[in-house]
């Protein structure tokens, strides 16, 4: 099985680490790549963003059927173009965040998701809506770190991200911890770690992993979205510069 | 004041209609324009159409506001970019289905949209959960005539749109109709006077009129949507070919 | 147009101040009159209050109707009387506050109401369920200022107001604020810039004046509440005191 | 314990039959009496009706309270002026419908209204919004019986309740009926057996007896409703004709 | 009318301090007796311990009905069995907790539950999910005492009780208070007495009391829960050791 | 990775097909056994039949744990035991059907569950509440064959799942069916391809597969429920016939 790993920037640099996080949980015989897109912006941090990164991730996961690969995990919290992507392809296409919820709402009562920039807690929190798992979260809190100095300082992002899942079990009554910060892939054992020895049992879950697993579990099943809700559409006269566009 | 509507579309020859639909219920002393997409496709019915066309719409939003207009209406029932236009944007921003859809739900118990696809349906009641009104809510319905068809034969399509909005009535408890097709527009008391003729006492509204006189009403009273949901966003690289993206 | 505003209480005192409020964002052709119950009481804070009112507003509601006016606005908070209006007029019958909120719903996520007492926040919150709007309020909250010291100390009051608007923003979520005490009105602007200095980008909306936008554009577009919803009820044998009820 | 029941209308010729509805399931040493309206309407089938009948109920339900009585039901499914006057009392004061739709929701999964006329169906639907029930609403249904031959033909009108309670049963999934006319009060049984019959084993309830039992339930426990929830209200100046009002 | 408590544990000693909590809000002629498990374990704190409770506790219902009882009562806030007991018994089975929430939600406008242990918590919310009624649950608090220490110091367990109820009030909005542990029943009037002291005019409700009349009333309509939702199940073959178990 | 099945019945016989549809989406390298009970009935058609299985399920689950399995399912959709089994156990511990209808939430806009009685359809209903999925769920259907004929005719079991199928996804809007009787396990893809047959583009999901793949996905991730939310709990003196119980 070969999964494509979409990055939805421009920002080639974080190909290997992204690479790593979704390797993490995959089945051996599980081959994955990544690419980057041509055009876009170098990282998603609003409605605007994903405006400008959608037709490129299109055109990504329609290059990405045509050569083949069984499925795509788009590698962003906020899912972008998960849907439009699901009209135009037939194998299963997923993002990060979708999975990782339901999985939490599986595995515990309330949860809560960690970001990064405090404009981002409306649009996750618009997110749940639109997953229809509203009832199931306790918090979206951020971390309040610029996120400049994010990577600079690994100690003490990790540290500010055990404070504030504290917090959201404190406070907000959270059994499960997402963290929703691609800085943070690959650490929800040692969070949990640290939130169980100051007496919080709960449970923190990767979400690079859990796309993986999904993706890889649906894949094997022989399953992808309902064509009854994402209808393939179409071709259609379309206008676009330079890129090779999906029709 | 000058309210810019923007073709989220690459079909020019709409303009003259869709510039008519909006100055129907405006005040007569409102200036009105129209602009259409350089790039994008020539309709919306689809996820994916919407994904190609909205980095237009913004360019086209951040022109409008930087030509000193008031305010921006995006001319499609699917309200396309308004929320990421709005982070680009101080000045109100919005589409004909979200205004059409709250005065629906206050003029009556519950509403139903006319839509012209059956592959539609799914992508408007999705619309209406995000927007919260699901409760209102009675159906979403669609005509099942081929696009091509519904201006060949407007007496035809204003026929079927009748019947179909008698069945939300009787079968599904609509209290007020939206006739959410483009074709449809300004045929509202129409509708009203043939549903009334056959003893159906409903209302029955035309999105266009709702959106000019919503933004109307914004504009002079001095409001905009809250800059805390929709932060401005700081200016960032990105990488786009030939048109001028909204940074 | 004529727009008659119905004060629902038997305070004479509040006509040329009410009819100022709603005045403010009314255009230039539209005529606005006022008129005030015989019966009743001096103001609205209860449901005994609402129960002693509504009598007096149907009778000056269908007296309106009778001598031509094209719409009706009920000068209170509560929306008293408006459903029941509804079903002996044929002209638009609004309050402000159902508007208000369905406004405040489009431009922000979550709103605040402001109001005068802490015995008034139950029933507001039963009427947000009412509009079925509950998901995007974020509190309300009361300034619990003695109503006697309202008008007294208007510095102060506004000074209260803009606290309570914080604390609403701070620790409530709200995004957009809607000052629903009487006092109030035509403040709007002066505490969103008020809370705009603070660091908190809100929009603040002025009932009075989406309501009377709202009858406005409603009337000037030939509509009306669904009489599906608001069935005109044949007439029927009464028996009442002194005053001429509606039949 | 002594209930007073208020007859919400003017029509004092069913006072004897009312009584017997509420009596037939109260305790032996319960004290039941009935009163009439001074001022109001006939019958109630409308928010108008509703409006015009309120401060009546209020006046006798304050006069109940000064002569010692324990309990006050108002004898309609509509629940009149039940919030309102737990402002103005002590004692528990009680509609039928409240209580008979929570029992409902104990007894079965969803569960149907019948009422008499087509036009009450809005209303009642919103009622059970506004209890909280909605969830398990199967359905409200019209006996569409014209209301004067409600009562000519019994055997008639008991018939189409039991097709109708059927068409609940089957088609709307209801598993507990709730026969809202008064023209039925006491019929339940009789309607479970006929139902019985048909093979559908579902629960019937009879709203006024379920009134009855709840009112001597909380009296005896020595409860009432939350004075935090209806304040009492300071009195207050009021220009009223004729009738003494509750202040 | 004879009401069969069974006490749902294993633990005899509790027998008579129970039977006199249900009898408190009997009927004179009301004939109470109580039984207690024959297998299963000393008290219920969690999922592990309703699951072997659950059979002793259908064999002494099977047993209610064949002794001739008229309507049977499981003596715990997690109502444990109620549902199955349904379906192999035609009279009606109530636990206290599901009538208690109900009658909280008609008396005001938000409840909370108090609760011995923190770790029941969660356990009590889904309870609340599950009856529907999570619109109107303020919070469910915990007193925080060892269970060993509650009987020893009754004066301390009430003012635990009450000063976690008065956080209730002020912090989560609670109108009305339902206290939910054993060690409570028959305290509701002190409580509530003691939070009118401290100016919160809240109803404090008593659940075997509710649980008393609730049964009363529903046994005496004819009434009982509807067979549909809770079928009568086929005799099936099994295989127990020791206690004859229902088929 | 070792998975444990739960038969959570005494049937023996079924071992063998059980193990084959878990078996199905397996990771070649996952071992899987399986195990019956000791006590219980013969198959699990009603909340009776749940009560009196779930103390050998537990005892089973125990033993797993004990005997160093990695992960628990128990097989059957009502998923019985789970939340018990959770508090006892450290290892995941899953049923089929709540993971299989977060699939399918993931998977399209509505999912339609078949079952084999009409008896279970509420039950079903229910049991989709608490998940929090009802918005999703288009409808349970039955297939309505006497449970002794679904394995003696195959073919016309799966022509009427086909034909149920057909009307979920025509009438009720399904999107995604999942075939949730045991008999159809492993036939989703066969069912799939018969629908698109007739045009229904809908997807087919099969229970026992997802409940592998997300238990080994659970598994080797290293994670498990919330202790929080079904904490471990003190041992406890039981009394119980002739079964090691788990304390």
């Amino acid at each position: 099985m070969h999964i494509r790993i979409i990055n939805p920037t421009i920002t080639t640099s974080w190909e290997q680490e992204s690479l790593d996080a979704y390797r993490l949980a995959a089945a051996p015989d599980t081959e994955m790549s990544i690419t980057t897109l041509e055009q876009g912006t170098v990282s998603l941090e609003s409605h605007r963003d994903l405006a400008v990164v959608i037709p490129g991730i299109l055109a990504r996961a329609v290059e990405a059927q045509d050569e083949g690969v069984d499925a795509v995990i788009v590698d962003c919290m906020l899912d972008p173009a998960v849907r439009s992507a699901r009209e135009l392809l037939d194998i299963p296409v997923f993002g990060p965040a979708e999975p990782t919820m339901h999985l939490a709402a599986m595995l515990g009562n309330r949860f809560s998701v960690l970001t990064v920039l405090g404009s981002l807690v409306a649009m996750v929190e618009q997110q749940v809506d639109r997953y229809g798992l509203s009832r199931r979260l306790a918090s979206v809190r951020s971390l309040e770190i610029p996120v400049m100095e994010l990577d600079d300082d690994m100690d003490r992002t990790l540290l500010v991200a055990i404070e504030v899942s504290a917090s959201a079990v404190k406070d907000d009554g959270a059994d499960v911890i997402i963290p929703g910060c691609t800085c943070l892939a690959g650490k929800a054992r040692l969070i949990q770690a640290a939130l169980s020895d100051r007496g919080f049992d709960v449970t923190v879950i990767d979400p690079p992993s859990v796309a993986t697993r999904t993706v890889e579990a649906v894949t094997s099943m022989g399953l992808s979205h309902s064509k009854r809700t994402y209808p393939s559409r179409a071709p259609k006269p379309y206008r676009w510069p330079g890129l090779l566009l999906p029709t």
